[in-house]
């Protein structure tokens, strides 16, 4: 299924420019989130060198609020070509959403489209509240009969079944933290920038859903980021080297999905097809890998998706993190990639820079291969971005320069 | 903009099967609304002759509530590929989201894609129901403090500006739902066939918002109607006759889509680049459309659709429609499409078959090319499909045979 994506999408788009709003705590920032969506689009249009008027195309991914065709009249666009959502809540449409505006190029609808996402949640509500309304329905029944209010809770239990299964320990999930807040330390743009944790921090911040403490979570932030797409021929006329998608694959497996609290195994993070197809589609593997972004709802659950897309052994993602190996202090040390090291979440991520519902991660996955990142990877060619591990439809995409 | 379409989609995907739900009168059906979706979805697999477990691909516009993914495993979709909403609300979306399904066939992502739209509004709401709640903002609020609570209300007023700047008077509106009614009554899916309507019935039915009488507006129904897309590769292992995308577009103008209310020209449906796209796309004019499906909000955005598409002169749709040229029976006298003649709606459409928002229009426009059409025209070649006037991001399409 989809096989022929390989010699439908590789290096038919490229990833022109990037952008964020200012990042905030939840509640911080007192700019509608409408406004913060403009703030990002046009610092991504200001970083590729292009007129914000010649976007034609606007796609984003779990029903972002701030609709296509009023951004459009906002930022004095002439005519749109092409609107678009990733369908699925959650952050696993982060990479389907880039994936979906890359085929929109493909297919000649539109020249420039922009993907973004902004999300304001001190402007709406928490993601970590426990909500129950009169509109829960659905599998929203049965979590909530079972105590799930929140989505610690809903995710603390496969991720303690992935624990149990592998012998994985609460300072190994630690060590997601830990990095992240490392590399936050060298962006500015971080929210936890000039905060930095031990893995004793992590060990003694309070419960939130056992076994997930308070630094296994993922920020309540204010903010929006968004990249534009084109194809290379007009991206040789912007500002920016050239950084190619080179594959893409979305999707969830049968239980996998929706239904992902009943689902066949709770001990991966559902995207061995996902993975297998977005290989496939950039016709390289997992050890061509450079630096990878994995979008960090819960630090188990990269661990999880770290196996899923074979960036390690199945069970092995516990003691594969120890030693440094995902921080880019590693790859500093060993001076390239590849030698036992894999950074991972080079800007601070979710955990520590801000959650835009990890359309952050995309921004990262970008500059680490335009030399604009706060922290590049020496030598990185290739460039992973893993979206919502445990949320379906997930998706990923792999940029390369 | 999207200049390179012609070259890029043309003739790359083929509609392979269609089908739909049981239609009925809002709050006839008892069976819920994810179920009608699934029932549509069965019946255009039975179409095609395809396996719904082989489906990997799931579109819909209009915020869709049957969320793909629960769809996919009720069907026992195994993986899926591709998981898309086109972003705008109403039924601008129609052939906006086969256009980004059949992206995906072209990038590769997905195999079979699945493009759906199920409505039940008397499990929900009426869409003609005022509504005030305490969720409106943005320039609802204007229209609310003027009195345009509904959507007859707020489309009264470009088609009565219409009206006046050129002569078009409410007996011309009529002619565009008597030809629905009458197309309706060899339907024997639509909830109006054994129910026909004379010019007489139009002028004594009552006013809803002056100009728009009672059938001067789409129905409120429960329903779901489905499509599958697939590559002409597959297609031709199908059941069907091959139908051909040949072109497509979407989009709106600056001030024409969100802020329609406060746009420059008021008697357009909002239409002119998407037309001009379109064609372009397709690589033919309108001069080569054999039969129409244009979808019938109000009866007077469809005369402003025919303009804006360039299916008769500006001004002109008022009179075209008289003398019974936009009915079947004007190409049945006449032995061949275009000789003068060019039949529009021809299942009955929103008007008199079901409002599923305007995907029955969709599901007919293909069955005019594949030979399963109620009333087909004969020597079709070409079909048009033209998505919600006056609604923004608008779409359309052309299928060829």
């Amino acid at each position: 299924m989809g096989e022929n994506a390989a010699r439908s999408i590789r290096d038919k788009v490229c990833v022109v420019g990037v952008g964020e709003s200012e990042y905030g705590r939840h509640g911080s920032i007192a700019r509608p989130e409408f406004q913060l969506a403009i703030e990002a689009i046009l610092a991504a249009c200001n970083d590729a060198g292009l007129d914000p008027r010649r976007l034609n195309g606007f796609a984003s991914y779990a029903n972002d609020r701030n609709d296509a065709i009023r951004i459009a009249t906002a930022l004095g666009v002439e005519q749109t070509a092409f609107n678009n959502m990733h369908w699925g809540g959650g952050g696993g449409g982060v990479a389907g959403a880039v994936a979906n505006a890359a085929a929109a190029i493909i297919a000649g609808y539109a020249d420039y489209v922009v993907v973004y996402r902004a999300l304001a949640q001190g402007q709406f509500r928490r993601f970590g509240q426990a909500s129950v309304t009169g509109r829960s329905r659905g599998q929203d029944m049965w979590r909530l009969a079972a105590g799930l209010l929140t989505p610690p809770q809903r995710f603390a239990l496969p991720i303690r079944r992935y624990m149990y299964e592998y012998g994985v320990t609460s300072a190994q999930l630690g060590l997601i933290a830990v990095a992240s807040y490392k590399h936050a330390q060298h962006n500015p743009r971080a929210i936890m920038n000039g905060r930095p944790i031990t893995i004793e921090d992590h060990q003694n911040s309070r419960m939130i859903a056992d076994p997930l403490r308070l630094y296994d979570c993922c920020q309540e932030t204010d903010g929006a980021a968004a990249v534009i797409l084109t194809t290379p021929e007009r991206a040789r006329d912007l500002r920016r080297p050239l950084v190619y998608l080179a594959g893409a694959a979305q999707g969830a497996g049968y239980r996998e999905g929706a239904m992902s609290d009943n689902r066949p195994d709770y001990t991966t993070a559902a995207f061995s097809d996902v993975a297998r197809r977005l290989y496939a589609s950039a016709g390289m593997g997992p050890e061509e890998i450079d630096v990878a972004q994995i979008y960090e709802n819960f630090t188990g659950l990269v661990l999880m998706a770290m196996e899923d897309f074979g960036l390690c052994g199945r069970g092995e993602a516990g003691r594969w993190v120890e030693g440094g190996r995902i921080e880019h202090q590693a790859v500093a040390d060993t001076g390239a990639p590849h030698a036992g090291a894999l950074p991972i979440n080079t800007s601070g991520g979710n955990l520590a820079e801000a959650y835009t519902h990890g359309f952050e991660l995309m921004v990262e996955a970008t500059r680490q291969l335009n030399g604009t990142a706060t922290l590049p990877v020496e030598g990185a060619r290739t460039s992973l971005l893993v979206s919502g591990p445990g949320v379906a439809p997930a998706s990923a995409l792999i940029l390369h320069n």
